[in-house]
């Protein structure tokens, strides 16, 4: 046992977790010894997301589909909301053992040698390509492309552990579209950091890869990544991306990274030389906060969009999944990487622009939300009165199909069809939507034993007794609102001695209310007819049966561009410019 | 030249036409020599459409689908809208020339040889069969299916004049009806009469069978019935129908059905003696009313469906058309029918149910309808921006598939569609299915060669152009507001004598703004590959590629049935009837 875990047997002991979102980070003291969640607080970044211009006086306007970040920013939150949380919880700054923090991903960023961010290096601060690309930065399609076609082409090994695709959002798309549009920044890229050991290297002093994010969005499969060859036909420029940009040391889940500088702990009022956990991912670091570390414990974390992952001690290709990655979530285990790309968004957008006056107004007046009086109104039905069935890809379709250009489809309407009829029928299509992906791992050779909800959408009791019918499973409920700062505190704790590895801290730490919803067998029973028609649709519209979602969307974009840039030059005389001029 | 043609020539003539609504029945009062309409007057039905129960004191309830009318409502029309439009006009009644009348249809009731309505012969008012049976009375769809599949299987020639199907809403389908499920009314009807023909017989005091409905809801081809072979095959006891209760007869369109009598001149205040026109249908009245009695001129009566007739010189057999009957809309020519049963259902549907409290604020403080807003909106779209397909199938498909158990479809939704993009793509599909039919006319060798738009969708700007774009033919546009009501004064003006023969009447009498709308040929073009994409999946889900939809209709009836009827018996012993008694 070590010393600091000997100590917490005596006097109590807080870890730190700081959980960096797309538009904040919240940090959140818990007691090493049970978990408990005693102060939080959020920082919002000062310049959220930046898809306008280069986030400086007289930036460039950035094209369609850039998402940037500024770093300032992720330090901000060290500065401020983890004095906040500290403070919140009432306890000694002083018995705070260790650190961690989880991250989205793919977020990324060139620095030099030292760590030091392009954009904050004198001279490159106007480059747009100097700043941290989002995750969801999407203009790197063409680059993505090239890499899975060629993957594809020479039978790469590793193409399979993704599902058969690599993600535009990932590292190796991105710095390939650095390379090609502007060639000085990336002959001034020292490193290709994730966001997520970036933040990291600010707290130690050292740079550490993550297993995690080097294995999902890093392309690392078996201790190796895409080779010299595969990158050199990509780009013969790009040839040496891994040996001069990309390879470094890699640090497992739950070790310790380094120890806090004097600097960090100056930022964030705690002591210098505490532990500092490795990197991790929003996602990921859920799963032992919900309790689920074992092998088939799928925990889905729900909000605008699904993530679910889970650990496997099997090695096994499940096609369309986000990836597989040997300690992905969990050192020695398989981690498995699956999501629906839609799913509170789609509810949400379907509450904010096709739920009429008169429902608004009941509401208001009984003092529901919006969502609240479609779910009373939709929970007084029985399965498949309303006769409906819809497709959840408004946002595309991330597992199982990788496809963007999907979209949304409703079947069934007719003049006696309301609002909370198609209301249902969407949050129905999200869970037809996850079985279809615990079916694929099922069939791949990887089951799934229990479902774990966390994330926002828990507290929908509705759409969870819906999950619960349709993949006929119990599900296991969160029993945190914070799940992934939860989760990044037991690395810390993990990394600081106070548990010998994740599982056991997670045991003691994560909090999982079990089989909180079971499913009723006759509404499961009424369900499987509607998600024979789910999967009927599913494939005929998204494995090529008919292919009008991706032609309209090429449609639409073809329209916008027209109206943008009207295709017949404006006439020269003076007599055909006027008439011109009203035409258009 | 006739008395009354001369004496138009020196003093003004007027004409009464009468449009007996589902609703309501509205009088308008036209100047013979040019169609001026001078005035106008509407009754609406006191009993408006029965679906609850008999109509009388302690009448029977009535199963699902069914839908009467109240014979004495319909006379009430006379009573008070004919007087009100007359002095609406401020014209002499005694310088009215003559009467007509058009109709729902098939609204069909049972009378007795003198033409009282069973319902109101005493001893009969209880029974719901001996009340009238609106058009949308529905629930004879077990005697349709058997009429079709019998008539199928004999090879009967009559089935393709009818696209191929006989409706429930027909007079052989509802005749069957009262005979099976009311043998005793069966037997005390002497006559099985159209509304239409049974207000001229309240009229004129005698019984005419219009051409029209004899033929379009009435199976009478080639001056022949179904045979009695036939009949008997159908049911033993319904071999004579034809012979017994439904053979008269026939009256041409436009012809005299007989005079006014003395107790309908009393009603009406007009002149005893003067001419009562044939009765007629409420859509084919309509074409004259629009100068559209030329073969290839197709009017689409457009307002909650839509109704199409067309005129043409050959007899073809039309796939899916609702009908073609010599003589059916003007004499001499064959008229031909179809339809879509969703039109402005569906734009009412969605402007009801699916635009947000924002939509509706914003349209009350401008002072629009939410209709305009949503139209001023989509105008401002360029075609295909809103990536969207949707199918107008939300009422079911009349013409074409012939199928009420189809329903609506939108594919294309993202978290970036808004209202009007989905408004827009709603009035597409409706004018993608007016073109489907346009289609199939014109590859079953009967070409339309112009459209003209009456109802009241025809005031809708963009709707109109949509409509022009997406057929690529330049729209007419009926000059009347009330344009059965001016068609049946034509028609009365016809009888009258003041003119030959309904198509120089209707040159006279009608009005119409030829090429109001022309196509846009951008837009045209640009409206083909959505409409190849309408096509792609209405042969999809209409032709049996999947039959989802029928299939979501099932289930939702079962799910329903199942709610109000619960499969397991409650429990008898105390103690388990109150855990069944919670659990239900």
């Amino acid at each position: 046992m070590t010393e600091a875990a000997t100590a917490a047997a005596h006097t109590p002991q807080y870890v730190v977790g700081v959980d960096y979102g797309t538009l904040s980070g919240r940090a959140l003291v818990v007691r090493v010894s049970d978990g408990a969640e005693l102060g939080s607080a959020v920082h919002d970044y000062a310049h959220a997301v930046v898809t306008d211009h280069v986030p400086v006086d007289g930036g460039a306007s950035l094209p369609p589909e850039w998402a940037l970040q500024v770093p300032q920013d992720y330090r901000d939150v060290l500065r401020h909301a983890v004095p906040a949380a500290v403070a919140a919880a009432g306890i000694d700054p002083a018995d705070v053992i260790g650190i961690a923090t989880d991250f989205t991903a793919c977020t990324v960023l060139p620095t030099s040698a030292e760590g030091v961010p392009l954009c904050e290096v004198p001279g490159w601060e106007q480059r747009p390509h100097a700043w941290v690309k989002l995750w969801r930065h999407h203009a790197a399609q063409g680059q993505a492309d090239r890499i899975n076609a060629l993957a594809a082409e020479r039978g790469e090994s590793w193409l399979a552990r993704y599902g058969g695709l690599i993600s535009s959002e990932w590292e190796f798309a991105k710095a390939l579209q650095v390379l090609e549009e502007d060639p000085e920044v990336y002959a001034a890229t020292a490193r290709w950091v994730e966001a997520a050991d970036w933040i990291v290297w600010q707290l130690c002093g050292a740079y550490v890869r993550n297993a995690c994010t080097a294995g999902y969005k890093g392309i690392r499969q078996d201790g190796a990544y895409p080779s010299r060859d595969f990158l050199a036909a990509l780009n013969p420029s790009f040839a040496s991306f891994v040996d001069d940009k990309l390879d470094h040391q890699i640090g497992e889940l739950g070790s310790v990274a380094g120890t806090l500088t004097a600097e960090a702990a100056a930022w964030t009022g705690l002591r210098e030389g505490i532990a500092v956990a490795v990197g991790n991912v929003d996602a990921h670091v859920t799963a032992p906060a919900a309790q689920a570390t074992a092998p088939g414990q799928m925990v889905a974390i729900m909000g605008t969009s699904t993530c679910h992952v889970m650990s496997s001690d099997v090695l096994r290709e499940v096609p369309g999944m986000c990836g597989v990655v040997d300690g992905g979530i969990v050192a020695g285990l398989y981690g498995y990487e699956a999501g629906q790309s839609g799913v509170g968004d789609i509810f949400g957008w379907f509450t904010r622009t096709a739920v009429p006056a008169d429902y608004a107004a009941e509401a208001e007046r009984r003092g529901l939300s919006v969502h609240e009086l479609l779910t009373e109104r939709a929970s007084a039905q029985a399965v498949a009165e309303h006769g409906l069935v819809a497709l959840d890809w408004h946002s595309g379709n991330r597992s199982m199909l990788v496809d963007h250009e999907l979209s949304g489809l409703v079947v069934g309407q007719t003049l006696a069809t309301r609002p909370e009829d198609t209301y249902r029928a969407l949050l129905e299509s999200t869970a037809f939507g996850t079985r279809v992906i615990l079916e694929a791992f099922r069939d791949a050779g990887v089951p799934v034993t229990e479902l774990v909800i966390a994330g926002g959408l828990a507290k929908n009791r509705l759409l969870m007794q819906i999950y619960a019918d349709v993949t006929r499973m119990p599900l296991s409920v969160i029993g945190s609102a914070q799940g992934p700062a939860l989760g990044s505190a037991i690395h810390a704790a993990v990394a600081a001695g106070a548990y010998p590895d994740v599982a056991t801290a997670a045991g003691r730490m994560g909090r999982v209310e079990r089989a909180a919803y079971v499913p009723d067998e006759a509404d499961a029973a009424a369900y499987d007819p509607l998600f024979e028609e789910y999967v009927r649709l599913h494939d005929h519209f998204g494995r090529r049966g008919n292919d009008v979602m991706r032609r309209l969307k090429a449609l639409r974009r073809k329209a916008i561009a027209a109206k943008s840039h009207p295709a017949e030059p404006v006439p020269t005389t003076g007599q055909e410019a006027s008439a011109g001029g009203e035409a258009a």
